[in-house]
């Protein structure tokens, strides 16, 4: 592995106003470019300094190769690339789960981590430089539940990508790490779901989360996290 | 739930002549009608007293659902169910994958496995009466690995459908298991693979396996397995 | 490893009216001569034709080794031995715990799992014949959990005792398996700690626990279970 | 929770030259008054500004208490607490294992650390305030290996012990967390283990490792990790 001697960019793939949007400014502010993705261009991060919006769908090979290409012409050299999209959970029965719902979940949740995963290696492996793929878990990535099959069976699927891409990869310099966020993280979508937060802290800190990846991707290659796991002081688990 | 009062029937949907075959066998040797599902139509099965092959593909929702229909119009109320089909590993690098086989990996393994299920325990909950379902998972069930990213991904994803259609219908009376064979099933596939066994009871005995399905299927409902592991007594793990 | 050429014996460690009784039966039933041993004389077996009860304290070294050196000499050589002792749950905050408590249930609970297994494979391997050493778990075998420090630990701890003998052992023909019971087993101490069961068959039938027990011995030594879970349909897990 | 208006003191338990010495440095580093225990005086911590080295005995109940009374009297309220010590694994058959060694290991390796957990947690509670404790643990923290009964056992129950922390003391404050640390660490024990490195960066760099703990300890309790693992770029996994 040779010494990556510019700064370069970073890709966050899934940006909304919570974790993603928090991901690309912790990268900005670290002196990285910043490629925010998501379906509907990243709206929320239009015109914050050192983040370029891109429109992305992860569900598409093509889309998501794309964008890869895009992001190393015209802002650098991929350092680290997080892909944070997720399908929303049906919460259906399992006996009433349409099959191309399920597969959407799939789609999203799985393929499209997998595609950015080789889009963002290959780059790194031809280049012959390091770099760090991070890919966001759930607590439904270690295990099914009632009305959670799309979600969970999409969500371990994509940790059991992410653990192969370690496996192979970690050898070859490229840091690949899966983060389980379990609980709800403060914002809007949060109050939408479940009402206002029951006490102080107790709906993740979006900008703690985002630094906890920064720090994954600062890690010497002697000690390198390949899993952990997130979650409020006062969660169950 | 009610009593099942009549034997009934079981499908198998991954029909080759290792444990596919021999679980046929098995639910036919005690008194169960037995259809046999392959996308090849279940050749091995032909002539076998008691088993009706049939040709169905896994990966399509409409064939698994049109299997279900007629096994259940020709051969009886189905009582037990085994997902059986699995993709063959691809064993290339995580970068060379290629999306459409990843997933039509997916497809078989993963989706299949929900479609089976789903058609199955549907109408075993609409006559409120019990049944099994059985899930045969692999040491890649449990992690991803190196040049396994396909397969890896398909079978974390299945367990999971498995683990949230037990957490689900348990409590309804349908009993599902996930099954993790882990080694070579003694056969002309593994003499392919890896040539002549090492030794003696090296390469799991496909009765043996049938006979393990057949007992958790006959378990009461006051103590369910719903996952075990299986491997020759020399087997690495 | 040789033949075992007449049927021999089992030892259960463990026994009171629930799961040990069970297993001494069901063990007796299928032509094996039984040590039913507890550390209050296994009160419960007296009297059941083919079980013969011993003293014996789980948690101490010696008192284990005598009863296997005297199941041998009266009664035949062990084919199968069941490591069922498990200390109480204290229930305490972990900050209330005292040491002295944790080590005993850690001396009862691990220990003399360690000490059963070790005195019964010494004897198997040295005939050069083959056997069975079964561990019975539980939830917190899995994972620690609030007021539970003692009681987990120990349990944790016995499941790496019961994994690493499996690893060690299998290559030399002893079948280690560890049995997690998830749940209350219908009886006397369920009521007492529990009130009456709240639907039929919510608590573990013991005969249906030792039933599976037995399988598991039975099993040929191509496809061996290491561990497997038992629940009620309508546990939540 | 009230905050903590002085910087106040950390303990090291189980410090030798490589990850034990690096802790007491970091933290040491970042304004804490560091008490470095261990069983021979924490040698190498004599002399180092802000590190005070202390003789402990992991293994006995009334020595952690007595180096908890020490440190919070002569250096200040306990911040963070690291349980560093580890028995050295026997590497014998589980057959060949002396009870008395099994016990010492487990002594050191997981009776210790209820201790230091128990004494630290205590007085932070008491105190209204929050704290850390971390756990060292290894990948025999998570399942058993052959010639390994006794280290696996000691850390699967330490790891139980780490899980019921977390799950009782998270909410009233306290964060704890267990570490996963999976190969050698750079230094004179790895090298009389094992011989130099085979590569650059092939052992752990102990700082690095200590960079970690230390972040996990400032991590704001809307997002606090749990469990973390940590290994080399190049190590099978």
């Amino acid at each position: 592995m040779s010494m990556n001697t510019q700064p370069g960019s970073a890709i966050v793939l899934g940006v909304g106003p919570g974790l993603g949007l928090a991901l690309c400014k912790v990268f900005a502010s670290k002196g990285l470019k910043v490629a925010a993705g998501s379906r509907g261009g990243a709206q929320c991060a239009v015109g914050i300094s050192g983040v370029t919006p891109y429109t992305v769908d992860a569900a598409d090979s093509e889309s998501v190769q794309k964008l890869v290409d895009a992001v190393e012409r015209d802002i650098g050299p991929i350092r680290v690339a997080v892909f944070n999209a997720a399908p929303r959970p049906k919460r259906v029965s399992v006996l009433d789960l349409q099959p191309q719902d399920f597969e959407q979940s799939w789609r999203i949740g799985c393929l499209g981590g997998l595609q950015l995963g080789q889009a963002v290696a290959s780059r790194m492996c031809a280049r012959g430089e390091s770099g760090t793929l991070l890919f966001t878990g759930a607590t439904a990535s270690l295990r099914g539940g009632s009305m959670l099959a799309d979600f969970a069976s999409a969500k371990c699927g994509l940790r059991a990508v992410a653990q192969s891409m370690a496996r192979e990869l970690s050898p070859r310099g490229i840091h690949v790490a899966h983060v389980i966020v379990d609980g709800l993280i403060q914002g809007e979508i949060a109050e939408k779901l479940a009402g206002p937060a029951s006490a102080p802290d107790s709906r993740m800190d979006p900008d703690e989360l985002a630094l906890c990846y920064w720090q994954i991707h600062e890690q010497g290659r002697s000690a390198w996290t390949h899993e952990l796991d997130l979650r409020p002081y006062c969660e169950k688990f």
